[in-house]
């Protein structure tokens, strides 16, 4: 066994994010609109997961949907056939969404029409955990086939989110995931996030999603009264 | 179906990494050492081909391992296990690794008794591709699971890359994943890359791998002579 040599290397973190983030978290309180900051690593299903939700909820709710992408627009054209409204804020090479950005975005939306904004972050799970988009939960998607280890290897995005979907269940039994180890470990890193397991192939689970998202809807609108 | 608005976000590139990356890539010549940069999404295989490969090549090969980390040194250790040489690069939260860690991870590495360096940068497809790392070829690895979309959504990543690994055959078929869509779309985007699809499950495909990965180290001692 060989030894293992360490380099730590240090990080600035941009804190003007922090008043940006506010002055949207404002904005958003003011109109009564919940808005949701949506993360998961490429192909885990973020996209699947918001024209899923579009599908269930669009007759019940007003939503728009806030599309980061590096390069293309295929995801905010899937949404917009849909009769949705969509902002693609295409960063050209960035690998996060930042408040200043969705500030812009929202600049582009009719907040007073609106019940729903889902905000679909680029998929990375490192840099969008630092940044606050003023959003009011932050909900992580892991999918089975990326392992049931990704808690230890990306802590800060864990610790962020509120919410934690295990999506594509549908692959399960499968010998790289084991969902008890997961919860484990989610539950001794960040003992209050909710896991919610489901697949956007077959719609098992799905209903407690759309479920727990009526729920913070209707906590925004009774804040707001 | 709804209009697609679009904002586009700039950002700046930092050019000191050229120069980095040169003095590394110098000092590998001198040596005669292949290092190659593996870049991948979270949970696509990269440190699962890495332990494949040492099983395979190890006995061939004087092999060594950098291995970039945001937080935890689980895989150097499974890596150390094995008996071969591990730098970990704990970022501390950035995003990926750049030419400068890699130089300073070589400098705790014996380069005159080396074959093969595998750097394993950071579980994201998208700030790792703008940083070279003075690597001699860069390597990507996909997964099925992840669908066969991410060369549209990810195109710096794929260009940045010689060769595309297809990990997770093993999950084939899978409705998600048309493995000649993909190949269309690499060979679109970038013609002459290497396409090898394989499993580090079951080694299907294994072979070709480190064949591929032989010839690029008989070349650099070629090089040498």
């Amino acid at each position: 066994m060989s030894e293992v040599k360490l380099i730590d290397i240090k990080e600035t973190i941009f804190a003007e994010n922090v008043v940006s983030a506010k002055t949207v978290r404002d904005r958003l309180s003011e109109h009564g609109v919940f808005m949701l900051n949506l993360m998961a690593s490429p192909g885990a299903g973020k996209t699947s997961l918001i024209l899923k939700t579009i599908d269930i909820l669009s007759d019940k709710y007003r939503m728009a949907v806030i599309e980061g992408d590096i390069e293309s627009t295929i995801d905010s054209e899937k949404i917009s056939a849909k009769g949705i409204p969509a902002v693609q804020l295409r960063t050209g090479g960035a690998c996060h969404l930042d408040a200043t950005m969705v500030g812009a975005a929202l600049d582009m939306l009719d907040l007073s029409n609106l019940d729903i904004i889902i905000v679909e972050n680029i998929g990375n799970l490192v840099c969008p955990a630092s940044f606050d988009l003023g959003a009011r939960k932050n909900v992580l998607i892991t999918s089975v086939p990326e392992g049931d280890d990704k808690v230890l290897k990306y802590p800060i995005m864990f610790s962020a989110c509120e919410v934690l979907i295990v999506n594509k269940i549908d692959y399960l039994p499968d010998p790289g995931f084991d969902i008890e180890a997961l919860k484990t470990r989610v539950s001794n890193l960040n003992p209050s996030m909710t896991v919610l397991e489901l697949s956007c192939r077959n719609d098992d689970g799905i209903e407690a999603w759309t479920d727990w998202l009526k729920h913070q809807v209707n906590d925004v609108k009774l804040s707001v009264q």
